[in-house]
């Protein structure tokens, strides 16, 4: 029996100086505890995937933002599912990060900065793709 | 106000010669008849990701799948909305190609073939990525 997907959607959101957000998963975290994380999470059964993103940013990261482009997709391989991950750019629109407990901190980081950070290590080759070509 | 994201998720089959299942958008089709497309389609209120594209590549090819792993993403810039695809690749379980009304061909493409081949505008990039570079 293969194991179920669920999906999750994640946010790139870039500052004026196209450096990316990034917030650490809190020391009790279940997976990935200390690493760095784009905002985002699971949509829930019967939720559409924008309403979900925009949802999940507000709780993390406090900001308003508008989802503009599919960048990429990731996959976590987890013992008893896979969670299949949507990368979308997302703009914002209005407020100020400001964490929720689930994360410790926060970080804008340049893609160069990005593909080498301790990042959660399914979003490590889609942080790759993002810097330049050295 | 930014467009609503509809998810999608599209199968990459192959055969034991890594040739990939293509089948052909019926003359009749709204978007992008005529041209080749990945089996899959929209997953519907309150379905699984998974659930949804077993049960289209179904519909669609006749063949029962189990899927595997993520391979990547696409958008397609619609008027009315923008649709977010998942790429999945899948294992063929049983069954022959057999065809719905929406298709009126299929073929099997070498990842070379796949890159030359009139796809749906929105998966030409991805078709790229998986051929071998020369």
């Amino acid at each position: 029996m293969a194991k179920p997907f669920v999906l999750s959607v994640k946010a790139i959101i870039r500052d004026s100086n196209h450096r990316i957000l990034v917030i650490r998963r809190s020391a009790g975290s279940k997976n990935n505890a200390g690493r760095w994380d784009f905002p985002g999470g699971k949509v829930d059964p019967g939720e559409t995937l924008d309403a979900a993103l925009i949802r999940e940013i507000r709780e993390e990261t406090g900001l308003a933002v508008e989802l503009e482009t599919v960048l990429g997709a990731a996959e976590s391989d987890l013992p008893d599912r896979k969670v299949a991950y949507l990368l979308i750019r997302a703009r914002v629109l209005d407020g100020r990060v400001a964490l929720s407990d689930e994360h410790d901190d926060s970080a804008w980081l340049a893609p160069d900065e990005l593909s080498e950070a301790d990042l959660s290590p399914q979003f490590r080759s889609f942080a790759r793709s993002l810097a330049p070509v050295r």
